[in-house]
């Protein structure tokens, strides 16, 4: 186990109807002007909205609104949104719904205390140090945005999509309400666990040695979320297992699983591009690359995608550690095909002569790589995607 | 899953010589003057409280001491305490060592900021709404104080062991060096065991319908627990398991492993009166009793004592749900026979006639029963004291 510092101080309320105590819990914490940032019109249609304007006009504290947030954000809003903080006096923002608001919102927060381009995080040439507190009430389980120290934009006149961590952009709240996903479509809540089993094995595969009580916890985060990822595609209203994905969805980010371990990130490096370019929904894209990426790197380690095989995907020993490896590789391929999800990176019109931009366009180390567990080449980055292309 | 409200604040730094950055943590945390609440000579043989005094110093930090806290802390340390904090205008209490130290470091800061006696508090007569900042620097592996939301004291007037819950008394800051829990003796590092796996039981037997995802995470930490258990006794200079076990008593006692489960607690409540006054040790007294308090309670739910058996103690099924329940809870008695933990009440000198009053000392609700499981009445806990002292 390696060294760590652990700080998780974002309150949790999590349940039913927890989102009308919004105005409530932001008065407790001493915040008095928000901004609430929004997607497109689900959080109208739903009623959430309204509820949320409700909980705060109860309590008095006044509020701006930027809506019209995409899957995959991109910059411009952010700027707005800056824009806005600064115009109303706004001290803290809320992200109301996927992701992308909640990684708008984070943005927003940091850069509103920046004098500069707030792309200069997300480019790398500033280190975050503080943000305004934030506050998120998701709609779907996925990204463990609600929780989590980073945030995803991409620029859109490049386009690169790129990411930050601080720990000053985890929400200080969040009100986690599981019934707010049933409507989610089941193709976005299949993208959601594809997401959510994605962060933690990130956190798995790991060459830090004596780790088995976090091994312990992420197998049985990932068994919970294998048994109950069916169930919120299959019974749309079936509150056990949406609370058990959203639950889990935080749990699989915000480090709880992952103390003492060193991450490897580098499939999620991999597949920034394809959504950054191919406009590919980021759990697909997670679908499609992480069985390619695991039967890349198996070599690295088989005794560790032999206990993956054993005691995550529950396959039967087979014939050698590597066989057994393979098996328990392609019993996630088949539980990502239940769900419907894509396996082959032609879904998002990929071709074989798009792959040597999407190789250039990967974030890469001073060394030409990326990840830690067995860091990828430009020439390994390659050969997954060529192999996803299957 | 019920509604659940999960808040964590504490700042945990683990690992390796972390004690050295107390005074550089307490500065980023802009806290002044301290208040080192630490037991008998083990601190200061040690070098600990040099290295704690030395950080202070380097950093500007003035300090007082209370030093002679005991095992089952008392009440009379937490008057002089609360003295301290007045008289040198502490800002910030700071608990170094065992369970004793953080609890009494605990009661300080919430008597400090109330004028009456603060066994008001423990008494129940009053709510703990505030306190002082706690930092916790802890030497063993047992009670999870050092961010836990609880503390017992005895006064020992009467006795009488009482507790308190508040999220204000839960420390701000944990510093966590296995290394220190090297050279605890190993009947104490047993008794750690005892308390951190009770810790997980008051939590796992629930009647919460739809709990999988922390079974899951329940189950895999007592696995993890178990392994390691023995080699902390065995192998006392073992890195690995002295961080398993210490960062899994944290994990047992600040909710992760329980959020959305009622918790029962009530074995915990019929274990206090027999360390209050016959001075055994908290662990020890769960050991004898949790196996006991199965066998009592195992017809209320013998699923769950089966999937405990098969998934926690890792039995063969047996030919009946409840023969392997009850080869669960057998076989839970003899790892802590491993560990040389008492199997007998007798042991702290009990005798039957003492059972009545033992009876009579538990902290009943206005129903008289306890817990929540299946409530105890008073002759459930007098026919699980009577078999304990077989």
């Amino acid at each position: 186990m390696d060294n760590f510092t652990f700080f998780n101080p974002t309150q949790f309320v999590f349940g039913r109807d927890t989102e009308n105590q919004v105005g409530a819990k932001m008065r407790e914490k001493g915040f008095t002007k928000v901004l609430i940032v929004y997607g497109q019109g689900s959080v109208v249609r739903s009623g959430l909205l309204s509820r949320v304007r409700d909980s705060l006009q109860a309590t008095g504290i006044p509020f701006q609104e930027l809506s019209g947030i995409v899957p995959n954000p991109v910059d411009a809003p952010v700027y707005e949104g800056i824009r806005l903080v600064r115009e109303y006096g706004i001290d803290c923002v809320l992200g109301l719904g996927g992701a992308s608001a909640l990684d708008t919102a984070k943005a927003i927060a940091v850069g509103a205390l920046y004098e500069g381009d707030f792309w200069d995080f997300y480019a790398g040439k500033q280190k975050v140090e503080n943000a305004l507190p934030i506050i998120s009430i998701p709609t779907i389980s996925a990204a463990g945005s609600e929780s989590s120290n980073s945030s995803v934009i991409t620029k859109e006149s490049i386009p690169l999509k790129r990411g930050i961590r601080s720990e000053s952009i985890r929400p200080k709240l969040a009100l986690m309400n599981p019934e707010l996903t049933y409507t989610v479509p089941a193709i976005q809540k299949a993208y959601g666990v594809a997401d959510i089993m994605s962060h933690i094995f990130e956190r798995y595969f790991t060459n830090t040695a004596d780790v088995s009580l976090t091994d312990e916890m992420c197998e049985g985060v990932l068994r919970a979320v294998i048994k109950a990822g069916p169930k919120t595609l299959f019974q749309p209203t079936d509150y056990a297992s949406h609370a058990d994905i959203m639950w889990a969805g935080t749990l699989a980010h915000n480090d709880t699983l992952s103390t003492g371990r060193q991450q490897d990130w580098s499939c999620h490096g991999i597949a920034h591009g394809i959504s950054a370019r191919f406009d590919a929904p980021h759990g697909a894209a997670l679908a499609v690359l992480f069985p390619y990426w695991m039967s890349h790197q198996m070599q690295h380690d088989v005794p560790r995608f032999q206990r993956f095989a054993l005691k995550v995907m529950e396959v039967p020993e087979g014939s050698s550690p590597e066989d057994t490896a393979k098996d328990g590789i392609a019993k996630l391929r088949t539980y990502f095909d239940s769900l419907g999800l894509p396996h082959s990176l032609k879904t998002f019109g990929i071709e074989e002569k798009d792959l040597d931009q999407l190789v250039k366009d990967v974030g890469y180390n001073p060394q030409g790589e990326i990840g830690f567990f067995k860091p990828l080449k430009p020439e390994d980055v390659l050969a997954i995607y060529q192999a996803a292309l299957a």
